[in-house]
């Protein structure tokens, strides 16, 4: 593995939760891999669990950490060859290039603006460092993907799945703002590669970007997609078609004690209480959202860990 | 000791005092403690003292540090039961959950506004964090105390003091914004452990919350109360009753070198020089600031080395 | 030495550079001099380069690194005597001797305000913590000087000259902004320490303090100046007499393929592209600015070094 931008970047999902499971239970085994070796966060945008646990993880493997918000330092160009004679003061070209210099792995957190559907596509951000970074990046969520939660997400229904192939439901709920689609989008990528029986349910309109749903049956009945199911993970997103739009607050996709049934229930966090989910649900012991938190630092470590075996290669 | 919100907290003053100055002659003794322990200090509002002296107590016993300023992430949720639709997007609820997830203990600092007396009161963000972490919570400054600014100011009375029983008074000082009555809450509550001679003067209206000044004498007239004292800590706080207010500015409330006489100066900082104290006040030999601020360090690291301690039992 | 605030307080400049080189070939063999050893970093302007390797280079020493962004504090107060009813709300002289309490090393950066001439030679900051400090203070770019960065160049040129004697040019270039003239003042004060044949060249209206340059030649035609270069440094700074004004933005200054001929291409970054330089010297394989960025740590450590030996005689 070079970069860790997707989840498609590990080459053994099953393998890699597997380790992170083991490494959970162990988590100084490696605790000399990375002596001397520093991870360089960048932060476009802000972070609670992100920063923590990537922060935790890193530290569980001997490495150190510098923590950068970018925007506190100058505005980076992105386009190549203009004349930089406007607000950006350092082109990301020789940010990414000099950053490299003092970071044996850069991890990039860097959201979408959700006005221009193009751009956010590009992932400019994260695929700049990317070109020219001269040493691995994570990404810790950009404006298409989460992989890291996504694969903290796996290892958690690895850990709390009980039946052979188990019923994993993917829930759109409401929100009062307009969110990226970077977490569902990795979700489904990652439940995709898993032998689980993924169903996708939301209203009309919030269909997610068809290359990445591919077959996955979506139900528009929330009530009929979430029937004997094992997970549910509910999550709000803005429209993929057309982009970055709140169509629906429709407070009766918010999901409760009664939708639930005996499922887990999952989701990324931060979540606004009574509006994503109840209380009830979310105080319920079938609510997985702490585990999830908590396996973030073991998805990192697993992810840092096989960067650094790369790097020492 | 599950927490340290409070001086009560400490089973034992005395020794805790004794304990912080071994440490003091032996920072890096207990080097090995901390090891793999991960401090996370969150920030409600701005430090320099107790972020870099916690942080410094934290390395001196091995421990990783974790520093986030909350309001760079997101506003948190106090309310229990609200639909959290408006800005909050986070419920204290997870956060401290999640948050518990990557620290083996959470320190915390948020002030009061010094408007809403019950709001204030009641601790609200501390007690969030006491009640719903689940690891051990260190209080960096809370809306109505400071206790690991007044553990320091026992140890800097503890290392000065000649005499059997010192005379130490609490002189109000003017000031032009409207402050906290933490410092000298906490200051009080220290001091009525000690075997010390204590004495509050302030103008009439200053009176701090009775529950806490209890039976401590209060004199309205600074130039009797401090006669004789050995140590005279001075510190501006608005009023308690009616609340928050800056009824009075008098400047001749000020410490000047012929009221301190020959007793030892104290101030947690940060000072306003010739408002609260003179120049020459500060730069006599018989102050203590700096004395005061280098304690910080070492009685941060006895509270967590006994919140370690308790841990590792 | 007992600061590093110039590059004359090191007593030895090419000792430095080849101790430098000697490092950065093994560059954790002194990871145990720095034990139990702080670095407190204060920004008082962001920072990117400065800022991480600055903390790489403490770290690689084994020193902890605290870093404060002061602004995020408080505003400091750097008049002596005022009555300080207004704004600030800490003197540097208390708030100097605080973080002393917490650091073995300070370093400090601090940019001029660029409009008052006097308060920005008078080096009001820095020198504020060098007077008041207790411990070593490191520049990390002043109103008048960036000697970390100046070293860093005298690494890096002392790396990649093949000449006996190198001609070194350092060409103005032109900005959008005002900007200091830190760099350029070190970069010549370097330059007339080391053995080689330094050449200024700018429009006229942007000569340099006269103090700093000295009798190095100024030719004001930049085509004639940079013939037959082995190094040319490029660099945009503002006026000095008058103060702080952009006079001239003139594209031809720019810095072209054509005009560095065979020459080395320097520049601290962050550099404007296709402003202060094109894209194809940027880009092309004698521009040495990623190996400056990357010498900014060996600068750094090498300083820092001298400073913890010193302090551990």
């Amino acid at each position: 593995m070079l970069n860790y931008t997707h989840i498609s970047d590990l080459s053994n999902l099953k393998d890699t939760i597997e380790n992170a499971i083991e490494l959970k239970a162990d988590p100084f085994k490696n605790a000399e891999l990375g002596k001397h070796k520093n991870l360089v966060m960048l932060f476009f945008n802000s972070s609670l669990r992100t920063r923590l646990s990537t922060e935790k993880a890193a530290r569980q493997l001997g490495m150190h950490v510098s923590i950068l918000n970018v925007n506190e330092a100058w505005e980076l160009e992105f386009e190549d060859g203009t004349i930089m004679n406007a607000g950006s003061a350092e082109h990301v070209k020789d940010a990414a290039r000099v950053i490299s210099q003092y970071a044996d792995i850069i991890a990039v957190r860097a959201f979408p603006n959700l006005k221009d559907k193009a751009l956010d596509q590009s992932e400019y951000i994260l695929n700049s460092f990317v070109k020219y970074a001269t040493v691995p990046v994570v990404n810790m969520e950009s404006a298409t993907g989460h992989p890291l939660q996504s694969l903290a997400d796996a290892i958690t229904i690895t850990e709390h799945h009980k039946e052979k192939r188990p019923k994993v439901v993917l829930s759109w709920a409401p929100h009062s703002k307009i969110l990226p689609q970077a977490v569902p989008n990795s979700f489904v990528e990652t439940m995709q590669l898993l032998d689980v029986d993924l169903t996708i349910t939301h209203p009309t309109g919030y269909e997610l970007n068809p290359e990445i749903t591919k077959d996955t049956p979506i139900i528009y009945n929330q009530k009929e997609a979430v029937q004997n199911a094992d997970f549910i993970y509910v999550k709000n997103w803005s429209t993929y078609e057309p982009y970055g739009k709140n169509i629906n607050q429709d407070a009766n996709w918010m999901m409760t004690k009664a939708k639930l049934g005996n499922a887990k229930f999952m989701h990324c966090l931060p979540i606004r209480r009574n509006l994503i989910a109840t209380d009830e649900v979310l105080d319920h012991e079938n609510s997985l959202i702490i585990e999830q938190a908590n396996n973030r630092t073991f998805a990192a470590q697993i992810v840092l860990k096989q960067l650094l075996l790369n790097l020492n290669n």
